[in-house]
Formats: structure tokens, sequence, C-alpha cells
């Protein structure tokens, strides 16, 4: 299986080319693109599933960890989500061209903020294919272009895939350069210096990864490095829903990055509190790692220092009791990765304190960590989550793909007469939107 | 005139615990903290304009050019200006807390997107002092701490208009510390590896600089490193408009980055308008560098290939024709920088492709490329003009100082009921506000 090293300059001059083309076309030729997308993956799905037949042999061969195969998979189950998804984001309203701001600034002349594609992205993946059809199709929809690095072990698959969406673009009209393929670290590493054409890398992976991105280009990142996410169960909570929230949060899904790695307890709920929550934990099959006090009520393994900085991902969770509201929302904000933090509590007003101190992508109130999540915010679809603070925070679905620019259509002012006086401002707020 | 060198790392806890604070304060804290330093800077003016007649001696000394000297003034004039600049600002409505998006997720569970600060930001300014003012209450307003680093030759204006806005915002009952000055370029290069401190960069100066900056911090960066703004003028323009415009965007102000540095025009209107265009660019002082084809029209110097991505910001302009519409897209796209670029032509449909299809933060018909400023759009004030895609685009206004965070509010559901079908999603958008 050999991968050739590719000319990153020429694919991405030809992104770019694509993008001016694709950024101009109208929403019913980019949902054309999409719904000849799933009708495309349908009709070759043969050749698709050899691809990913070989792929899985050569995975087994070297011995690849069991969730890994798990996600290599695209069988007919796989294509039939992918199809839905891929009609459902067709019938998103257009996430282009509503106008956010309309001013007129002087007699004759408004400006206007129109909503518009970023450019070309870069998105590097994890093993899943069905993430390839995913994230191309958000772009798409997005009129961006897309620059795609999935996993090493998929790559048979990956590439029929990137064919099946060049392909339905081209008959839709669109320029198929939209959707391009990297297929090493090569690749990537020649694209991290492309930053007059590439305008956003948006990097899935470990913490360690999206530094190497970003020590290592000057194009914008955007992704989350890390899912350190808690529950504080105040000393005003509901004990048996508190239960409830800190048990899901840790044990519906323990591999993904809104579970929650470390359970907070106010010292005077702690009592009554620890015994039901140890138990239930412990019967999930989790390995508590508690603080001293925690300790005293029940018994588990003693929590070292860098356990309050550390993503288990696993069936481990530390907990530690707090004095007050103020040391729980301190601790967060100190240990935590700023992704998803939920407090459980009957005040409204304690509940208010921590949503406005958290500085986390989300807090919750009295709700399960596990709902960070796009789809079930209700965006349709997400490219990822971001725990950065700028541009996009939080799940990025397709809102999180479009800038904006300002356009002002005038009638010959100029600088000069404003400033003599002979034109004055009027900053009169418009309610329509930009007529071009 | 000594600077020290700061503990940058201590300095950014001190940010960051001031923000936590900053963060959670009423509207009416923030503007009182506005209108304070209006007051004080009023109160204490004599201090301010001795340390500044002090480094007018200094730069004088060492022989600052004319123009940097004329911008370190900081009089009485200025001085009205900033105080007149506090209070509008503080006038203006409230940039946090608002509910951008609200959904119920499921029965008794909804999601709210709401505005909140970004947290800490450094920001690298030029000479002007009043900058400083400005700057830091932007911030202010919108509940950010900043770094604040000025020009050298400012420093002790500088450290008096600083401490200045430390004391506004303590009698406002606000941390002095959401304020906190940088002295040495030993202090920005420090700041850079706070990444775990410090949320964005805003650095305002050379392209140069900014590239030094993106290369050596993980923090993002918000900015704009040139100004390469074009004036395209189309077979179908107005002659006498287009002359008008073109002559404003090149010569109303020749150093700032919103200033022409490239007339395009189109050959067929080329005999027809190059002749006025070039007399009245003549007339202002400016050099003309044409292409051949402008150079058999009008006499003018030859124009090398550097010329069209040099941002001269002086008394120059390149001229070059072109052969249709798409031409000039092309050109601009290729050789612009994203800033600011206009049409002239009465053609509503060359407009538009003009305006769809080049890729600046802002896209002009019929007006001068020195409207782009965030007063002018009816900001209020600025913080910069972003001539990248990501996060803010064009002049950064409070707006820009921005970012959100979703705040779910539930009764104790969790993922395990979605997934077991016991609960069902309702997706129904709410047009409520956040109530906490």
């Amino acid at each position: 299986m050999e991968t050739t090293l590719r000319d990153l300059h020429e694919m991405s001059l030809r992104s770019r080319k694509a993008f001016y083309d694709l950024s101009a076309a109208s929403l019913n030729a980019r949902n054309q693109a999409l719904l000849a997308l799933a009708r495309v993956l349908e009709e070759r799905y043969e050749a698709i599933q050899a691809a990913n037949r070989e792929d899985l042999r050569a995975a087994e061969q070297d011995h690849l960890a069991a969730p890994l195969m798990h996600r290599l998979v695209f069988d007919r189950k796989k294509l039939n989500q992918v199809a839905d998804g891929l009609r459902a984001l067709a019938a998103l309203p257009d996430p282009l061209g509503k106008t956010t701001y309309a001013m007129e600034i002087t007699e004759g002349l408004s400006v206007y903020r129109v909503v518009c594609p970023i450019g070309v992205i870069g998105v590097i993946f994890e093993s899943r294919p069905d993430a390839l059809i995913q994230i191309a199709s958000l772009c798409i929809k997005s009129g961006n272009a897309v620059l795609l690095k999935g996993g090493r072990e998929a790559i048979r698959t990956n590439r029929i895939l990137c064919d099946c969406v060049r392909l339905a673009l081209e008959e839709a009209g669109l320029p198929f350069d939209s959707a391009q393929l990297l297929e090493s670290r090569e690749d990537v590493a020649s694209m991290l210096k492309e930053d007059a054409l590439i305008d956003l890398i948006i990097p899935r992976g470990s913490r360690q990864f999206v530094r190497y991105i970003m020590d290592n280009s000057r194009i914008p990142v955007l992704g989350h490095s890390d899912g350190i996410c808690h529950v504080y169960i105040d000393e005003f909570a509901e004990p048996a829903l508190a239960v409830k929230v800190a048990l899901d949060s840790k044990v519906q899904n323990v591999s993904v990055c809104n579970a929650a790695e470390t359970i907070l307890v106010h010292e005077k709920i702690a009592p009554a509190v620890l015994p039901p929550l140890c138990d239930a934990l412990k019967k999930a099959g989790v390995e508590i790692r508690g603080d001293e006090a925690v300790r005293k009520i029940v018994p588990c393994v003693p929590a070292q220092a860098e356990d309050w900085e550390t993503e288990y991902l696993d069936y481990i969770v530390s907990v530690k009791t707090v004095a007050s509201l103020a040391e729980a929302v301190e601790h967060i904000n100190a240990y935590g990765s700023h992704h998803t933090d939920c407090i459980c509590t009957a005040s409204e007003k304690n509940a208010a304190v921590f949503m406005q101190r958290v500085d986390s992508a989300g807090v919750y109130w009295n709700v399960s960590t596990r709902f960070a999540d796009g789809f079930v915010y209700g965006f349709g679809a997400e490219v990822g989550i971001a725990t950065g603070k700028i541009h996009a925070r939080g799940p990025m679905g397709l809102e999180g793909l479009t800038t904006y620019k300002y356009k002002l259509i005038g009638s010959g002012q100029t600088m000069a007469e404003m400033k003599s006086g002979e034109r004055a401002y009027t900053h009169n707020p418009l309610s329509d939107t930009c007529p071009l």
C-alpha cells in the first residue's frame, strides 16, 4: 500500500481556485451535490466495500486494537446513516448570504455585513471513513473547499469515498477540486506551510497533535485539545438527581471528550451524596480516586496531584470535596479544559454564579455533560468541538464554517467630503437585507 | 529612561483573576469605570502633560521623524477627544449577555448561546498614547482584561495613562489588574509564551511584526498585516465618479491601511478615464507606475512586477489595465491583502459579481476605500482591522471582543435516556432569552 508524495502547493492552488467558484454557487447547486453524493455512494457501494475490506484486512495484519477496527468499518448500515445524513444536510437552510448588520453611513451609502464561506479548510480526522463524507458535505454546503486527511488505516476506503465526493461535485456543475485527499504525514507537514492559500486548519486528534499543528503553522487552528469535564454537586443539590447526572456524565461513554473526568462535591452534602454516588460508579466498573475527605466517607484509591488534570477516557474518575461554590469554580477554571462543566443544585442563585463564572464552552445546570454535541444542540451536524474562544466555541456546525464580508454600496462618496463636513454621517440602522 | 523586566507569568495570572471578576461585573459598573476614567484623566491632566513633554523631549533628542512626533503628542485637544470617546462608549448598549440561539433539546432541557467576553487579551499598539485609552476602554466595556504594550517613545505618557485606567477601575469597584502595562520587547516575548492564560493577541504593526508574533506563539492572533487595496474602474463606470472615488481612495490619506495602492482599469474605458484620472493624481503629487498599455495612453513610470504586491503608504500608485471583470477579480484575489477593494461601475450585474467573488473583508461599489473603519460603519469605536477570516473580519468593534458560551438548563436528563429512546429530541426553537 503505497502513498505518493503530493505537491501540496499545487493542490492548495487548485483548492483556492475551486473555492472561488464554489463560493459563488447557488444553494441549489450545493444541495444537488449532496443529493448526488448520496446516490453515487449507493451506486458504488460494492467497490467501496471491497476497498474497506482491504483496509480491514491490513489493519488485522497490523494488529489494530478492536475499538479502532470497529471504527474503520464502512458497511451497509454506515452507508445508510451517511446517505440519510446527506439528505438531512441538503434540507437545512442556507448558512450563507444572510445580512447580519445593515446601516446607512451617509446619504446614498449603506454598509451590509453578509455571511460568506471562509475559503480553503484543511481537516485532519481520525480513522472513521464516514467522517470524510460528513466533513466534505459540511464544507460543500457552506461553500468551502476542503483538503481532507484521514487515518492511515482507512486510506483505501478514503480514496474511493473522496472520488465519490468529486464525482458528485462535478455532476452538480461544481469544481471537483473543492474536495481533495491528502495521504501522508508529509502531506500534512507541507500543507501547514501554505498559509497564503489555506484559511483554517481543523485538527481532530490528541492534544499533542493539535499542539504540533499550532507550533508548525501560521494558519489559524480550530479544535479541541482536551476534554476534562467536571460535575459539581452543590450543597443544595437534590442527591438522587445529582447521582443520576454524575453517573451518566462519567459512564454513558467513557471514551469521548464530553465524558466527565472529575466530580466535585460540596463538603456539606458529601456524607449524603458520596455513598450512593460511589456505589453506583463502582457498580458500573469505575475506579474512584478520592481526596482525603472523600476517603473518610467512602473507601477508594488516593488521588494524586496529577489526577486533577488528567483526561482518563476510561472507567476512572477523580472525586474531590470543596468548601464552597467559589472553590469549585476556581478548581474548574484552573484544572479544566474549558470544554463542558455541570453544576447539580436546586439553587437558581448558585446555578447563575456557576454559569457566569465557569469559563467553559458549555456550562450546564442539572444535565449530563454528554449532551455537548452539535446534533444534540440542534445544528444538524458538527465538524468538531472547539475549546478555544476565537471564532467558534463548543460544537461547530455549519455556522462555524462561515465568516462574513462588509459590502458597501455607494454613489461616489469620498472621505474628503466627510472630513470637510460637506457630507454628514447619518448612521441610520437599516432593516433590509443586502440587495446584492 | 529604564524599563524593568517584568514577570509576565505573574502578570498574566493576575490578568486572568481580574478577568473572572470583570466578566461577572454589571454593565453599570463597567460604564462607571469609563466615566470615572474620563474624569480622572481631566483631573490629572497636568501630570499627564508633564510626562508627555518628557517623552517628546526624549523623542526630539532621538531625532524621531516629524509624523511620529506628531502622533506622540497628548495635549488638551487629544484629552478632550479621548474623554468624549469614553462618554460615547459608556452610552453604547451592552455587548454582553445577548442570547443568540435558543432551542429546547428535549422536554425540560434547553440550550442557550449567550454572548460573553473572551478573557485576557494582549494588545500591542503604535506610538499614539491615546490608543492606550481607546483599547483599554473597549476591553473594559466588553468585560475583557488587557495587557497593553505601547510604543517605546510614549512610555512615560503610557505609564501615567495606565495608572489612570487602574484608578478608574478601582473607583468603579472593578479589579485594577484588568489593565496592566508592558514596557519592553522582552515583556512581549514573555507574554507570547503564556498561552494557557492569554486568549488572544492583537498586534497593530507592520507585516513583519505580525508574522513574528504568529511564528512565536500558540495564542490566536487577530490583526491585519497589510493594506493593499484596489479600485477597479469597470468598462461600465461613470468616468467622473470613478476618478473622484479613485482619487479619494489614493490621496485623502496616503499613510493608512485603507488607502488604495493599485488602480485597475478596463481596457475599453482606459482611453476615456486614464487622462483625467492621471491628471488629477499628478496634481495631488502622486507618482504613477503604469503597465505598458497605461503608458501608451498617459506618460508615466513603468511598473515592475513587485509593484502589484507593494503597500506604498505614500504618494505612489500602480495602474494596470485589464481585459475583463474576471481578470480584475483574479488580480485582486492574487495580489491584494483581502482588506478593502472597490468597483466603480454603473452595472449592477458587474457589481454583484465583483462583490461575490472578491475575497476581501470589504467589497465596495462606487465608494472610496477610505470608508473601511469601525466608526464609519457605526460600531462606535474599533480596536483594529482584521484581514484574517477567523473570528472577526474588517473593522473590529466591541462585538469582535466577545465570544459566547452554551448554557444548558435541565432537570436531570441523561444521555442514557436519549439513547434508549426513553426520551426523545424535540429540537423546538425557542424565542426567549436565557433566564440566567
